[in-house]
């Protein structure tokens, strides 16, 4: 992990514009596309069952989220990931909730099952109880520590040969082998809605635009760290950190990124 | 009503960060959701008729809103109002748009005999055609003054045995016998959609916190009032209302709440 | 096109508060419903089968929005559609993502040819699609020019006698013969999701307000444009552009639109 690496990801999506399919949740859909057209690629939002296949056909990335999930959606995300398994485009999974309820839990296992995705991201104790399912979860908000549920993400990441990425004051990320540690980020983040599933959308458009997925998962956690980092020092509150973040993850500059880097070590 | 008061009742929600389940509107979601994390609760919005009653099993109360209603949806609602009853958790509802359409009256009817909600909010158009379903309301804005609707919030009140809160430029909460006014707030609130939405979601953490709900009503009412004078304050228009909002709920100190009663007085 | 012109529209929707019934995407409907009560209009939301007609039975414009369509809400877009032709009140049709699927050709045809729009807005991509369906979208961003689109607009224009707007860089507005330039706004506006369901939302308030529809739609994206532009000179990204668009639009003054035009002659 470095920031020149960083930054020519970032810049390859700023070139491209990849476009992200998302079928994602009603609370934060407006937050994840603005964070994808703040960091230059390009939203688009799409859940009929007669048309995602149509739509991952152009997409470059699928970004699948089951925040506010409901039976016709939830057949539409496993119509939309077969496709973009048949397309080897990759596939970016938010198990949002795990734990809560026993369905969720049944359709996270579904769709994991089913649509195989390249990276899975969730709180603490989402990772957690997608492994244990006796795991409880307090709604959508996590309970535990990232660190609590790195053992879980290797397992998962071994089991379904894909990246788990547990977001939290510090994000891990692993292959099932290696661990990758993220400590960029301000608490000021879990005041807003969404930035969990913010953090996904972005994975999205990093994914699409670099081969190597564990350093895009990577470098998409750190710009999303550094990012609410910049944003909080200016925010004066969850309302203006919302706005700041979207601010500042447009501008994003190589030497912010460098900086960011400085002040850690 | 008194500062103290409603202090304690802030300090319970930062405190103990209740989980309010919200089965609400497309349009709000977002809003509501960033409202109860700004104030300390813990919000999540699920719908699916699958887990509601999985999600009410673990919240603290369930917030019920109706602005964009349908068929499945009121499913959803009136199973989650139905176990939040026996789980005794307080149900908050939001009768959005009642009086607009022949359908939102008798779906506003069906979740008040079905759920017994602890509580009803709505603007005064709304109230009034709740117990006299030839009033009109013009969409979802009200076209009377709050006054004019206290009458038929009393006996609102008293038909269901619940509180029922009128807002707009004074608010009046009720049993059917207590009447209490909050006249704080912001013609400015008017211009952000989502504001009275807000308002009910914030009471589902006022009453998950205070077993007194008259009281829980009323601390919750003044909370929004205060808060969005001092957001009015410093906003420049409905956009960056909407944002001061979210950041004065965030630091909302028993200080301010004791100057916003001196200034009234 | 002036001035005097622009501000009697803008001037009537503040004193008459119509009531614009929207049909639209779940991404934007926030921004919408904001952006109709800062300029002075009454949002409401509603979709479900049972209750459009008479939804549409209270508005003065109707505004179709297929951003996030799926079959049951395209029922109800067409339900609500030929209730507005029986009540002669205008509707406005945005087909968004035109272009990206058949299914979204599809659709969009059926809405014109069943709900004889007034007034159909897209950007240029989208407009071509609906002439020549093997025309290509990137998801929901044009990638062609206004001006490539002209000769589209005119066709679309004639063949189904309605008002074509095409929004970008520069817009263009066609009733088949007469084709009006409206050449404001800023870049800053496409990295805001929702921009171009703003416009069309905005539409549905002029029109409701303005009986020559041709003169509304020019000055509805003249008002955009203009906003556009006061509140990118504030802003700082597209997080803060958005909150200033609100804020530009609730204040915009009659000096204000004076000067626009001077700027640009």
């Amino acid at each position: 992990m470095n920031p020149k690496m960083i930054t020519e990801n970032l810049e390859a999506i700023r070139k491209n514009s990849p476009l992200v399919h998302n079928i994602t949740n009603y609370v934060v859909m407006n937050n994840t596309a603005n964070a994808l057209l703040a960091i230059g690629a390009s939203p688009v939002m799409a859940h009929a069952q007669e048309e995602v296949k149509d739509m991952v056909g152009i997409a470059s990335a699928l970004v699948l989220n089951m925040g506010t999930l409901s039976k016709e959606w939830v057949e539409s995300m496993i119509i939309a990931g077969l496709r973009a398994n048949e397309r080897k485009i990759p596939i970016v999974f938010d198990p949002v909730g795990a734990g809560a309820t026993a369905y969720r839990n049944e359709i996270a296992t579904r769709i994991i099952n089913n649509c195989n995705p390249e990276i899975i991201r969730g709180n603490a104790s989402e990772i957690m109880a997608l492994v244990n399912q006796e795991m409880k979860t307090k709604g959508v908000d996590s309970v535990v520590s990232t660190k609590s549920a790195l053992d879980s993400a290797k397992y998962l990441a071994q089991l379904h040969e894909c990246i788990v990425v547990i977001s939290g004051e510090v994000d891990y990320i692993t292959d099932g082998n290696r661990v990758e540690r993220v400590a960029f980020g301000n608490s000021m983040m879990e005041k807003v809605t969404g930035m969990g599933c913010t953090a996904t959308a972005l994975l999205g458009a990093f994914v699409a635009t670099n081969d190597n997925l564990f350093e895009a998962a990577v470098n998409g956690m750190t710009v999303m760290g550094i990012t609410g980092e910049l944003a909080s020092a200016k925010a004066n509150g969850p309302g203006s950190m919302q706005m700041h973040f979207l601010d500042c993850l447009y501008k994003l500059s190589e030497v912010e990124i460098e900086q960011a880097f400085c002040t850690v070590e």
